[in-house]
């Protein structure tokens, strides 16, 4: 299978990585490094004597060696050149989020469509190990009725300007959502949140999702903590999943906890405890796999896990979060 | 100062350590312990054979060595056994919640204030070491302008049949919540929760409290989490406090963190990072300083720092916040 | 089966915790609180008014109701109250260490065997659930081949005048080890330690084990230490213990890792890297089950777990510890 | 100042991270890399396409570009590489251990003092941000009256076949205090330690040094335990040091915690317990300040922190270590 050529478009915190893992990566042959700074572009040329740089994107767009563009530039960029870029004919691998809105996201779904290229967003976490051996599980049924979902991401982080702190911490878990419970989609939110300083985005928010099923996740993202927490809690009838990404060992424990009716009659709940297991995790860096997985894509014609409609997804539900935020936990469909 | 004499009616989960502290404190004399199940008054005798046992409060309410009752009796008792007692010239501690509605709870506060009687509510947490440590910090103003307050009080936990878990978990952190921000009180809520078991209360909550200022707060409540969580933050602008009730040292961490607003003109927020501090705190057991205060209120005429009114305030939030969660998040303001 | 009349002679730090236990204890009967002090006779006898108290030990002794007598005094009157309670024909159970030396104590274990008595030493450990569990783990054969036993007990302690630290925290350790490994004895011991201030027993101590199978153990106690650390490693080929004491859950983890030699040519050893499991243990008070076991070996005229016998090996080991240590470090026989 | 001109000997586990470094370094320019392994010379070159790569020293000192040599090859290699190394007039770092023995040890420290070359030992550790805090914190005498050093240092390590788990590993904690406390020298040291596995180094061993102040230090090295630990405790009689190298904050912690004699007659011992200070320390990778460190001292003709005669401090006690690990843990004198 021939080699895929390729450009990174962005190399300020994360293109470095995409870098790097492109290098590396078998499947795929790194022509070009583009961004407006020179400065950036001859550090990445002191790294990589071979590779071409440029801060003009039609420099790529006019190779015929590049097959595929990895945008890695700010969220307010992503739309117009990611749309340029499948226009030329490449694949696409965008930086999280997919673009400012849902209608621009809808546009780039149908346009990647329609020239049957492959558009997938870096939903970074849905190629960790961790994550993938959760989706297992749930998979196996083991974990028995799911009854909630509920994830703390937060730290002492940098503010964005341009966007709230639901698209820059929110999106991966609903990202991680999205993958792991594929049978459960949300029909309203609940969100509240704040903004301490005036004029800025909302730096702290709470996001409540009701289903139609008797689930509910809630996700609390948040600038201003003085610690980093990164735990994710996924908890069914039979058995319980704390999910800390910030463990070095035991990141995934599955207890054998779970709740019952005892009696039919005056229904009263008992609880049940039980062993707990810290499963053994492949190590292996979630960017390497993922980038492995949009190669392979682009080889066979497949659809990426994390694909142009579940980046659209994910921005149809900060949308509607984003509504319910302004009136004070309001709850809000998803269209 | 005369000792105080006092009887302790319920003896299930909490009664013993009601009589445990109160048969220790010097300032009281313990005269009897009520029940209506007689293995439990057994119980009592055996361990305490000079205290007197009945099944009967009237027993206690004709005894004049009675100067107070403690009620460690289920919440829908707690109304009827306070009003009765109160009404007998006794004062009155009662474990949380105050009763079932805020209705009542006036209805007591009222009475204890003709009476000229003291009514307390066992919020056990606002005698914590901990707690009075991080409202002393609060105070000097270390902390900066206030920015929020989130607790997390999850665990694996028994399932009430008649109240939902804001009343049994949350109302520790709304009592905490009253007394360290003395100046800050709610003026509308929005909840969200679930029943995951047909025809019980809601077993998982998340609260979010809005105030006048630029502050907010959040509760999650759950009985149904596969770990124990017991973690508070309680953010400033230049320091921020986390309070971790379950560590068996540095319960209390205070970080030298915090944003400021780096340019006015472009109002960049950046973030301050500096050292941690975890102070000693003094040993001794909660329930033993509250017994204490309440016996020190009942012999010098003064106040309880958790006096009815603020089980009367904390019940009028859990009613607003019920209200929210039957509305899916929608705000409802706090009467 | 008839009830066993009690006395319990020292109510200081630990003889509360003894009495407690014994009140509930539906075996015992508790005749009799002796201590030196009046006031605190006076403590027990306000919480415990239908039990005796005495400063006297010989109104124990003429009392015939009393079958059996705990010692919980100063390790320097362990031996001399021991002799002379059994000596008036009744069962002793003896706070650790079970006196001042090997002599000593061969002399108990002859008089308690010559006369038919329960001698029996307060190794609480062995009565907590962890260690139960770890010894049906150790007993199952899981860990394969045993390689080696590491525990570290360490904590800012209060100094004791008359005897070392491991004399007061090794004991422990011995304890255990004497319990989970009864076919290994060790064959002499190398240890190191200081005395950080002039005529001061030793306040930290290492102890090597060895043995004559290729096995090792070590055990590091330290009173000065400004951290509470109470973790053992138990390890073998195929599987490995952790257990920390200190831990609120998963006190007890057991690693599905080992090493195997791969080639028997070139002798490489490989580890392996499983998963990891914390069982749910069952709740209690070790104290509980240790009185419950004294009892019920006075009753059926059973051989108790931690027995006179038992003690007397962790006094020969420590003897020869202590031996060791004068001479930094040179290795003594066990004899 | 003009840039030091450098190869890499090595390009096996370690070699990659100096290759990386000295990129990066404005300090230096990298001209070869050089490993027996063709295709590891394959890795490098495909990553650094302008750096030579060759299979033999020689290439490189004939180079008169080249400065100065770093050595990340196997230990028993390094006393050949480093002595033609030093010979051909460059300056040397060189992975740690040193070498294999003191007695090479010597012999290069003197040929690097007689041609006025540096002779650098990569001991990272003393690179770090949290050892350099606590040399600062030893150096203000703030701990008082130093009392002991302890660490702990164990993991489920690959298995050397040439050198025991002293030489991997406790010589880490040798450099370390070789750093800290350059005016505490250990005159003697009692070692116990085992090989699980016919023929095959000791996999575990424990250091106890003593020294001719009131003050004792101990290691405990390990290959075969199912967690990763890295701490070590650093006591005074004021202040106490935890120091533990796998927290992701809070690396340090600093108690003020201690002991004093509280009366000169009864040498009562108490313990003082007090606040807990995790300071905030600079970010930055070790491996880089230590490279620019080394680079400084070439340029500047100045003495490295981990010098030679460091080295073959650390070499002198791992033999005396290694004699008692065989008289098991007799007291050997530090020549």
């Amino acid at each position: 299978m021939s080699t895929v050529g390729v450009a990174v478009v962005g190399y300020g915190y994360w293109g470095p990585n995409l870098v790097r893992n492109l290098v590396e990566a078998r499947a795929a042959r790194l022509h070009w490094v583009c961004d407006s700074q020179p400065e950036r572009l001859e550090a990445a040329s002191r790294r990589y004597p071979g590779v071409g740089v440029t801060t003009d994107l039609q420099d790529i767009l006019k190779d015929s060696r590049v097959d595929a563009v990895c945008l890695a530039t700010p969220t307010n960029t992503h739309f117009e050149l990611a749309r340029v870029t499948l226009e030329s004919g490449r694949h696409v691998l965008v930086e999280k989020p997919l673009c400012e809105s849902s209608a621009q996201a809808s546009q780039l779904v149908e346009l990647a469509h329609s020239k049957k290229l492959v558009l997938m967003v870096d939903h970074t976490f849905i190629y960790t190990p961790a994550v993938r051996y959760i989706r297992d599980v749930i998979q196996s049924g083991r974990l028995g009725r799911l009854l909630y979902f509920d994830s703390t991401r937060v730290n002492l982080g940098l503010f964005q300007s341009d966007v709230n702190v639901l698209w820059d911490l929110a999106v991966h878990d609903l990202a991680i959502l999205d993958f792991l419970l594929p049978d459960y989609r949300p029909v309203s939110v609940s969100a509240t949140g704040i903004s301490h300083f005036p004029g800025r985005p909302h730096n702290m928010a709470y996001l409540t999702c009701f289903y139609k099923e008797n689930f509910v996740t809630h996700i609390h993202a948040n600038w201003l903590a003085p610690v980093k927490l990164r735990r994710t809690l996924i908890c069914g009838e039979k058995q319980m999943i704390v999910y800390d990404d910030l463990e070095p060992s035991d990141r995934v424990k599955i207890y054998d906890k779970g709740v019952e009716v005892a009696d039919a009659l005056d229904l009263r709940v008992n609880y049940r405890s039980g062993d707990c297991l810290a499963p053994k995790l492949p190590t292996g860096e979630a960017l390497q796999a993922e980038i492995e997985h949009f190669l392979e894509c682009i080889q066979q014609g497949s659809r990426p896990a994390s694909d142009g409609e579940s980046g659209l997804r994910c921005l149809k539900l900060i949308e509607s979060a984003n509504r319910s935020m302004g009136l004070h936990g309001q709850p809000v469909d998803v269209f």
